[in-house]
């Protein structure tokens, strides 16, 4: 493994309510200098998590995203809020989205999701012995839950609408855990 | 699945030489309003390649990643440049990170990396029957490539320099698709 380069200067070149981008000079080991950007995605990080009804059943969301500007199935997520650790923000997350809190959480991973421009961390929250609790939350319309048995596996892999890769890398985490 | 929400209006907000934002008035079905913002990554989207030395070894590369500010290790991944298709795009980026062609690709699967606030697609394209062509690329420094056996599974899948859920995510599919 590489010495890491040189941070030459470093310049915050944009800023919106949820994005900064900042400039980065760098200097490599062997002399070569270049200029990067980079997307810093908010400092707290984000939690996945995966909510199993049982052992043979996870239940999914179905939610309207605007990056895509379509409705995709995939694990319940969100951003971690101050003074939260990793699993209070799962275990938040999922009274929000689908009325369930869990008596046994545990991280089961940390994803990145684009660590060439995006500095940003995700956490992946496993979420075992479920109890009704539901709990407001910002959404902006009901978020369909969508319960799937993992021995249908190939379906549920092959759905169209499920595209994003840390919850489909977070299924196959859990189904290696599991099984 | 919901009727999709109307775009009430929409506005680019910051724009730098990588990244657009946008700010999208929205309305729902139900009548609820909601402004969000989205981050348009480049309109003509990236790919991410299994490159497979035989049906048991791929090969990985580590490199510099400017988002985590560290060394990852991953799969060879790039933006497409105009005019290219996804499967011209794979065979032009292992050319330059790995220094070997294709003469089998094939599509496996598109990924979105956050849909909710990010517009990106990564295709994964599978690359088999491999042969040395190296081409020069734009890296600042080599990149360090590392083949790993598919039977050496757990080890690779808890490396922790392993973090992007797209080369986890698409290490599984491949291994679902040959084993």
């Amino acid at each position: 493994m590489g010495k890491l380069p040189t941070i030459l200067s470093r310049q915050l070149i944009a800023k919106t309510r949820l994005f900064r981008v900042e400039q980065l000079d760098l200097e490599f080991s062997n002399g070569e200098q270049r200029c990067y950007e980079r997307l810093i995605g908010g400092e707290r990080g984000s939690v996945l998590v995966v909510p199993m009804m049982d052992d043979e059943t996870v239940l999914l969301i179905r939610e309207y995203s605007a990056g895509s500007q379509d409705y995709q199935l995939g694990l319940p997520k969100g951003r971690m809020e101050r003074d939260e650790d990793p699993l209070e923000a799962a275990n938040r997350e999922i009274r929000e989205e689908i009325g369930y809190g869990a008596r046994e959480l545990r991280l089961i991973k940390t994803f990145t999701i684009a660590p060439a421009y995006i500095r940003h961390q995700t956490h992946v929250i496993l979420a075992r012995d479920l109890y009704p609790d539901r709990q407001p939350g910002d959404e902006p319309e009901p978020i369909e839950v969508v319960p799937w048995h993992l021995s249908d596996w190939d379906e549920l892999i092959g759905q169209p609408d499920l595209t994003e890769a840390r919850s489909i890398a977070a299924l196959y985490l859990t189904r290696d855990l599991l099984t």
